[in-house]
């Protein structure tokens, strides 16, 4: 065996991107005795047993093979029903649907086919840590405005040339849902600045008071990303889908080939299964968790109350990653630290996607961390 | 409904990025009433049952979560047995190894995490066509050696800096196979040269005169790629590995976190009970189809005998995608032209990955073509 001792030189492109605190918050919790995990970002409850069955019964009838690039024509029609009648989109037919492999599949493919280095992004913020990563991966440039935004906020936007405009509604991590009036404003900059504007509509279903509105239902030339994974349970699963003008789900059909190849057989089949299947008892379960959050965090911290997602994104009064520390010190009890969603490092992330008793404890463990009693 | 008038602009690194050819050929597939198909990039046998039933097994578990960035830890350790037994490769450990979707993953994170603009890199040709599409996307310089290379024939790129080498072996789509002495002169150059070796391992169970070496048994540094796709007849369920020094894995694994985020959770399960599956009877199979192809076509054409994978590649007399029309129109045939996997445009590639009946009909179509009588 011949020993090297050359060096390992990487790209300059991925230099300094993290590990994930989120997923480190998720390995340390396997070294914790009976810890109190508030960190998850995936629901709590099982994939139900009709989407599983249709699992089975693919991998039973041989479907193993790959399926066309774009994905398999009995799931494309169908999305297109599903972006009709949920989403309000009129428009939408398989030429514009590209089923992919997990939103995040969707991401590197659009990252990867639009933006030249030195291309100008806008992120709303507090933003999902993958945006900032593709940006930096691809060599963009990104601003942020926040999600509170106004007409005079996206003021010093309209004389640029944005390449990209992104959000999450709901959002990961705060749990906002645009209004109506802030996207169309966001469409508005999109046509004046010439950006493609995406909109990540992975948590759509965790709607706590129907307010959720797709940016495609009046804006063609949105893309749409959606997500089978939080809805139904099915994260390791890895489907998601894009709904974008033709020319651009061509153009991302072809690079899929070179880089995806197709979302994995046998969850695309369940993905029909799961189009049929009725979640709102699941989300009814999560309201009422989101209500007893907030009913107990709010007399102990600066809170909103989360309108969709499965996540708190609060103020504390101390630095994020000492609060973090402290909680899994004292308290067995594992957070995500606010710094990778946005600038401030005063806030951190709670999800709620959680069984009661797990929720309870961590709750009451945020009382007694706040230091005004629990 | 607001219309908009923008045009579509796409990264420059994505321009010309064309469908590719075999793909092409597989939907032309469809449109033909009873073709005859030789253009096939996957095994015709479906997966086998014991695999399937790991699968159902996995489903109703509930295995339906993230897992682990890297792999699942029982799938990562059956891993480390395979390379020591089946590859002689004694220092894999957990470390080393990324579970990753698909072979295909693997090159995105692979040329995303090492290749920066302008990088030079060393292709065994002819070679899979993702190579030279990876070097486009990310900015990367390509030369060629051809499969048949001896020592004078990289003496020319001794003193350059190379950043990436990379085969196949088995190769798509010559069927070739390295010899060791090949193996070596490629290690000693990657040393010389700062390069990173890339042996793309997929095939190498449809080794049909035991003639397979990874070059990771004797060079450490090797970057070694193997799938589960082929071999076990589960090419839409993407599952693959890369074992690479632990210092490049960790560097693929936070890049993975960023993109494939993780192997699709059932689909590892299923490469658990993969692994004990002796595929030895389905190897059998096409070892008699490929002595069959070389024992027919050996007097029409210029062919020399496949070594490995599922195809022989092949001078014609005309130019490739004249004879691939012509095939189609005269004989319902389908195969895949030869310029997408080299320079020149007089080849063919056939894929014996095929039930008795059509491969016979399709040898028996590709004497008649050869205008040497059938």
């Amino acid at each position: 065996m011949s020993q090297s001792t050359l060096e390992f030189a990487l790209a300059n492109r991925i230099q300094g991107l993290d590990t994930s605190a989120i997923r480190k918050a998720f390995e340390l919790a396997a070294s914790l005795k009976d810890p109190i995990n508030l960190s998850i970002g995936q629901p709590h409850f099982p994939c139900p047993e009709n989407i599983i069955e249709a699992g089975v019964s693919a991998l039973r009838k041989g479907k193993t093979a790959y399926t066309l690039t774009a994905g398999i024509p009995e799931l494309k029609e169908a999305l297109v029903e599903k972006y009709k009648k949920e989403n309000s989109i009129p428009y939408a037919n398989p030429d514009r649907i590209l089923i992919t492999s997990g939103v995040s599949s969707a991401f590197l493919l659009l990252f990867n086919a639009l933006l030249n280095e030195g291309d100008e992004c806008l992120v709303v913020t507090p933003h999902f840590l993958m945006y900032p990563a593709y940006i930096k991966i691809y060599g963009g440039k990104m601003h942020t405005v926040n999600e509170n935004f106004g007409a005079q906020d996206l003021a010093a936007f309209q004389n640029k040339k944005l390449k990209i405009i992104i959000f999450s509604s709901p959002s990961n991590p705060t749990g906002k849902i645009l209004s109506k009036e802030q996207l169309t404003l966001l469409a508005d900059l999109a046509e004046k600045t010439g950006a493609y504007l995406i909109s990540d509509e992975i948590y759509e279903k965790f709607d706590y008071d129907k307010k959720f509105v797709s940016v495609g239902s009046f804006y063609e030339r949105a893309i749409t990303l959606s997500g089978f994974s939080k809805t139904y349970s099915m994260t390791g699963l890895r489907l998601s889908s894009i709904l974008a003008p033709a020319p651009i789900t061509k153009t991302l059909t072809t690079l899929q080939q070179y880089t995806i190849v197709c979302a994995p057989s046998v969850t695309q089949w369940m993905g029909i299964e799961a189009l049929k299947t009725d979640m709102s008892s699941y989300i009814a379960d999560y309201r009422e968790k989101r209500d007893f959050v907030y009913e107990n965090l709010k007399d102990h911290y600066e809170i909103q109350k989360s309108q969709g997602a499965f996540y708190f994104f609060f103020k504390i009064a101390e630095k994020d990653e000492d609060f973090v520390v402290r909680a899994v010190k004292e308290k067995g009890l594992i957070l995500v630290p606010g710094y990778i969603f946005n600038e401030s490092k005063n806030f951190i992330r709670i999800s709620f996607a959680s069984e009661w008793e797990n929720l309870k404890r961590g709750i009451q463990a945020l009382k007694e961390l706040s230091g005004k009693g629990a």
